[in-house]
């Protein structure tokens, strides 16, 4: 029944490395008291690379979110991406965008570029201003260097830095892509908070990386909830510079476009994954795998709608194998449905046959519950089509960490 | 700036008392352990009751809650309603709706009534069939009488009953409308279910009842939330048996229906704000009213997001003013916005203006949020529609309930 079954895979999951032709550094300016915390970043490309992005749909969009926004989607090109913690410029007005500007064309004095080949982004308090004094000495620090410091240099309350790096030969080159990103957690927690970038050194054919970013961004970024609360400076950034040397890849499904968008899909899913286990206050990874459905959008929304269930997720942090809640955020859903065929595993274990408990044995299922990982797998019986999603238990600590920021 | 004034209103609220013509009852049978809980009731009406109800959305709805739907949809008519606790009858197949068609014509026999004119409803764990020989010994013990025990046999882990009554003058007559309902907490915390019931002997025009109810449950019960998630058994049933002796009251607007809505929806906003206040671990109610919104639909949407949001309701928990998480909430919405524009008060003190911080006292602040009830005011500076909705704070004891409930 299991169906999720690892294929054969033609890319390599490898230590964490820079695409070719890419540098960065982070450093601590001053923008978090603790000076052993790195609070800026940067990362940059020796050549103009293809970039394109996803932005959060929250109406109140920070400046550095719409700033950004605004730069790839001239041309689509960056050769810079410039970064920092603490401070989210967000909900700040006119004076925000003003001092969103300034960080971009400091970066790009220093770098030498056109301002319009740099983009930029925060994450932290909502409501402030940026100390632009403190964010003009971070860009004076900053070098151009090999070091994965920024992996760093935009982590909030997050347990530790989200990185991964894949290789895979596209037209007899080896192409390296590496992302990473800052999951749902801040130093003084106002807003979980989601910033992803991805870097390749593929050579991509004009214009189609947008389309392949949007399509990953989907079952990938996406499907992930913390507590369903969407952030005002979410962005997910990825360049490509080409230096890999290979045959530009088209998106139109050819072989080397499927080798590529595997290994792209395996960075962006990897970094959702590390975000959805990292969630404030999370103890287990919960992963929601439907099958069955009608269509893949009904599969997506069961599957988020699951992870999304704070009742799901206080009784697996319970290890309460409590199926009539998974039933209930089923049936919340508009997706197509068979209500008498329904069947749902957890860890593998049969939970739920045909609408109906599978009579487990409670003593196996507890055990199974104690994992850090938590696998529900769904078949709807309606279709063929499936999806995925990904969250995290609700716990004592979620609560505390959001309702004591002040103290 | 507060535009939500108490107007001078027409009905007057009285302790509770069942309209003219009503009788309950509400025993123990024997469905919860502990004898001194009642866990069956009944309501009932010496004549034929115009009827009306609301159900919830959930796909997989219960036996009880399709069957008193198909009930009452044959011609708007019933003249009892029989209820458990303990168990809710819900993702039971066929089984299920054998057991609620039983629970239906034993309570018919005995009360001499067309099994058409009696609907059930029933709460407390999902996946359970009804233990019937229990269900049956609980239909033998109840009696007609004038009591309020069944507002207390359908509760769970809610910490009171949860009733109200109010009257209002049409066309020279005293009409009562009653309404009692459980709110959302458990015996064995399975899932957060919501029944309501509301009875008046009103004289309704012939087929207006729904739509009276359906326009009132838009912008009460639909306009609280917990958690986020729907239960398979919500109802909300209402009965109109005429004894009053008035006038037929037409949803036309005229001053009858007017002076009926405004004492009928207050009777659905109280026990809608009961729910919300005791929401399982809650520790404050939290009132949210939009104004300035394009729509009554934005309004409603952007309230009930703000009431809705994890983030909010940890903070509000916390006692901490933390208006970021408001502002984000908002944005999340497709609502009209006036991103620039947008100001909130917290307890009637300015806590956002025009988008930017309304530099408020922070001690006088947090000692506003000491209270038992926050009301937050909204305006989105994009129309003259307004808006509301209830919920309450996210806390450790929501946690503890929902992750513990075998241990």
């Amino acid at each position: 029944m299991q169906s999720f079954i690892e294929e054969e895979t033609k890319y390599q999951v490898i230590p964490f490395t820079w695409p070719k032709g890419y540098k960065s550094d982070g450093v601590h300016a001053g923008l978090r008291k603790n000076p052993e915390k790195k609070d800026m970043g940067w990362l940059y490309s020796e050549v103009p690379a293809q970039a394109a992005g996803t932005y959060t749909t929250n109406q109140f969009q920070a400046a550095p979110t719409k700033l950004t926004k605004q730069t790839i989607n001239q041309d689509h090109q960056l050769q810079a991406m410039v970064m920092n913690t603490a401070v989210a410029n967000s909900v700040t007005g006119e004076q925000g965008m003003i001092d969103a500007l300034k960080m971009q064309a400091l970066a790009a004095e220093k770098l030498g570029l056109p301002n319009e080949m740099v983009g930029v982004a925060s994450t932290g308090l909502i409501g402030e201003l940026l100390p632009m004094p403190t964010i003009a000495k971070g860009i004076e620090q900053l070098q151009l260097l090999d070091n994965g410091y920024v992996t760093e240099a935009v982590l909030t309350t997050d347990k530790h830095a989200k990185t991964i790096t894949t290789q895979v030969e596209i037209s007899g080159k080896t192409v390296t892509i590496t992302g990473f990103c800052k999951g749902s957690g801040m130093i003084h927690p106002k807003m979980a908070t989601m910033l992803g970038f991805v870097v390749t050194d593929a050579k991509i054919a004009d214009g189609q990386l947008q389309t392949m970013l949007s399509q990953e961004v989907d079952s990938t970024f996406n499907q992930i909830t913390v507590d369903g609360d969407t952030s005002t400076n979410d962005m997910v950034v990825t360049m490509a510079n080409g230096l890999a040397g290979n045959e530009p890849i088209e998106s139109d499904g050819g072989i080397d476009s499927q080798n590529f968008l595997e290994a792209y899909h395996a960075v962006l899913e990897e970094l959702a994954q590390d975000i959805a286990a990292d969630g404030e206050g999370s103890t287990k990874l919960v992963e929601v795998n439907v099958e069955g459905a009608a269509t893949h959008t009904d599969a997506q929304k069961v599957a988020k709608a699951i992870v999304g269930s704070n009742l799901v997720k206080s009784a697996i942090f319970g290890e309460d194998a409590n199926w009539g809640r998974i039933i209930a955020a089923i049936g919340q859903t508009n997706a197509t449905v068979d209500v008498d065929h329904t069947s749902v595993w957890l860890n593998d274990l049969p939970l739920v046959k045909n609408s109906h408990s599978a009579d487990f044995d409670e003593a196996e299922m507890k055990a199974s519950l104690g994992n850090d990982k938590i696998t529900i797998l769904v078949d709807l019986n309606s279709g063929t089509a499936t999806g995925q999603a990904w969250g995290c238990d609700l716990t004592y600590n979620y609560v505390r960490i959001n309702a004591t920021y002040r103290s």
